[in-house]
């Protein structure tokens, strides 16, 4: 090694970046590389995806989350092979060789091996997912306000979340009050009740990780707010404009798929056996076992909970690896003492339920209700790094709930991206599948 | 005619949406379309390609600015043709016939014939044209960044304004701010003179169409500020990764065409032939001669000032002759008396010089610099139209200018968006054309 070791990051998620902060008093050189420029607070996608929030609302250069500082590089590339025996990434267009190796990628939806659902339905992992879920709101609400024919209506203005976890939970509640609001006040010729939001869950119950009265309470909330609930149900069949669950086929111009993840392709690239969801075994230090070089965290890492369970991929989890990780690599270079294992510390859960309405799972305490939103919102807004997103967001929120009137909702069209309902037109399939 | 005559407005620009506007006083069925769902706010373009400001500030969904009421309908569609005979206007998914129609469509860059400049140059009409020069602002500033090859960086960095009009001033002013704010302070590797800024016009001055003092203390913090004018020298040619002016090879990754505008092609489907600029000329109630049911208005219409000379494509022209228009059609509808012939009362024009400063040329009064720049941002932040936007503005507006920070810079990708740099290499014409 040379006089001052080189951390390679890859990734600005919430593993990632928090390596990069905790990683500053010791000598070591740091590269952080992502593919995008920013990082992305993705707890609150679906606010985006339901236009309450705007891209930059949620999301920051990664330049911007790292104060510049001596020994720092911020790279925009995208991985394409680790090779273990040299040290070194291969990017598309660079290749860095490290002293440290820290990967905290994060994870993609996964379709439980049907990758020809994924042309079919919308996620929510990306800033490019919820934009493009936005847009397709909100163009399917244009044109059903301007079709006479009621069947076309009543596709355009029907919605299937695929997946009862956290993630579409809270698209379907951010959904329903976005078609009570915005519709009733914009929409002269849509009522709120046309819009049909059906989420599909393949369980018996919703928010399988979470405290099961907490998830009975958020149940009958979505109910109350017109969302039908399909509990036990697995999906069949995702068609184009619809999908098969239950063996009903429900007709829907928009699909979102919230039912799975798996991690980025990192084992491959590593040379290791994948783990459940694509994850990768690390050692009690996070540490790739054999290779002390390389640590894995965040949505990328299969670390076992005390309960024996896998960890959940949560932006809590990801930031305590990145913390640890970062101890590791400071002790290692600097030659002191290391930290004991990783050790998960629960600080709870909670899913949002729209407006005014969310569900705390603490580990003494379950709230629910308006103090449960409450909290929610101050520990999201809280965690939003800078004083002028939080001041925009709070702005925006208050906008939002208080008035009821929903944020800027403009359809930015984006060339190259094909939009069958752009064309005012049902997809063609859709008339063979019906 | 029927019981409620149909008015059709075709285009939510400051002129169409005047129009909508102004015209409720009466029993028409009213009907707006435009191809996109919002109404955009374009003085302010140039703050979004320079990262200042986000798409939301500045474009408000159509149905917000129109409050819903009785017999009004707002539609999403683009133009395909007009038939004056049968009083009606094909659109891309349907058909609507009119008692009265308005055609407010706007202009678009024009480019001397030379329709393949149109590829290699970024404009600034649209949103997407603004989201994408943004886009490739902040790509250009990733790579230079990441490279060490000092050719490729001088390229990346250097980016060429063709046309000192309002809009190229003004852009080049924001970019010549945004590489002193954004840059200094967040990439360790460019120094802010590394970025180049040229303005090339083909008169011998800038901003021919206001005062000659109050232009040349503009171009005076315009040099200033490190923007190189280029003044007396038509563009002759341009390349793939730059322009050939006065004889001069200019090389840059980014060449923005601010040169010249041309009204939307509505002369061939209203079947008259086209004034300069592809306007159409119209009677002094601006209705097209001979079809009184028919009016063309904003960057569509050819008027006459006092001056003799036409009237510019300005916010004030378009907004006032909208509200005549809505004053002639309500008249005609309730049988009043119609207002005298329309009158452009000019209360001057005003361009912003970047950070605190800027230009006022009004009827009696000459200002510049920062009681001009307070001047033209309380106007401007002023005409946005509702509470939500002008006060994010105003505060992004102040984070921007007191803290020196620009707005939140993320890079969308957008799938389908071909972007040479995002491969961090020079366009092989480049390579031909250097």
């Amino acid at each position: 090694m040379g006089s001052a070791p080189h951390v390679v990051v890859l990734g600005a998620g919430f593993a990632g970046l928090e390596v990069a902060r905790r990683l500053h008093r010791t000598r070591a050189q740091l590269t952080v590389v992502d593919r995008h420029n920013y990082h992305l607070f993705q707890p609150l996608l679906h606010e985006l995806a339901a236009a309450v929030l705007q891209p930059a609302d949620i999301a920051e250069a990664v330049r911007r989350e790292l104060a510049p500082r001596e020994g720092l590089s911020v790279l925009m590339d995208e991985v394409k092979g680790i090779d273990r025996a040299s040290r070194s990434v291969h990017f598309a267009h660079r290749t860095l060789s490290y002293d440290y190796l820290v990967v905290g990628l994060g994870a993609d939806s996964s379709y439980f091996g049907h990758d020809e659902w994924r042309a079919r339905t919308f996620s929510l992992k990306s800033l490019h997912d919820a934009s493009r879920l936005r847009h397709r709101l909100l163009l399917a609400l244009e044109n059903a306000a301007a079709s006479s024919d009621p069947a076309l209506r009543r596709w355009l203005l029907s919605f299937v979340v695929v997946g009862a976890g956290a993630s579409g939970v809270q698209l379907a509640a951010a959904l329903a009050d976005f078609s009570r609001t915005a519709v009733a006040a914009e929409y002269r010729s849509i009522a709120s009740e046309d819009v049909a939001i059906t989420l599909v869950e393949a369980l018996p119950r919703i928010l399988a990780g979470m405290d099961e009265r907490l998830a009975e309470d958020a149940a009958r909330r979505l109910r109350q707010k017109g969302v039908r609930l399909l509990l036990d149900t697995p999906v069949e069949d995702v068609l184009e404009g619809g999908v098969v669950a239950g063996g009903e086929h429900i007709e829907a111009a928009t699909v979102i798929w919230a039912a799975g993840v798996e991690a980025a392709p990192i084992a491959g690239w590593l040379g290791v056996e994948p783990g459940p969801g694509r994850r990768v075994e690390v050692g009690a230090d996070l540490s790739l076992p054999g290779d002390p070089a390389v640590f894995v965290i965040g949505d990328n890492a299969l670390v076992t909970g005390e309960d024996g369970k896998p960890l959940p991929g949560l932006a809590a989890v990801a930031k305590q690896q990145g913390r640890h990780v970062a101890r590791v690599i400071m002790s290692r270079i600097e030659g002191t003492a290391l930290p004991p294992a990783f050790r998960y510390r629960d600080r709870g859960a909670m899913v949002s339920l729209g407006r005014f309405a969310a569900i705390a799972d603490l580990p003494r305490l379950k709230l629910r209700g308006f103090l449960a939103w409450l909290l929610w919102a101050v520990v999201h807004l809280g965690t939003l790094v800078n004083a002028r997103q939080r001041l925009f967001v709070v702005w925006n929120w208050m906008w939002a709930h208080l008035a009821m009137k929903p944020g800027a909702r403009i359809i930015v069209s984006q060339e190259g991206m094909s939009e069958p309902l752009a064309s005012g037109e049902e997809p063609a399939s859709r008339r063979r599948s019906a």
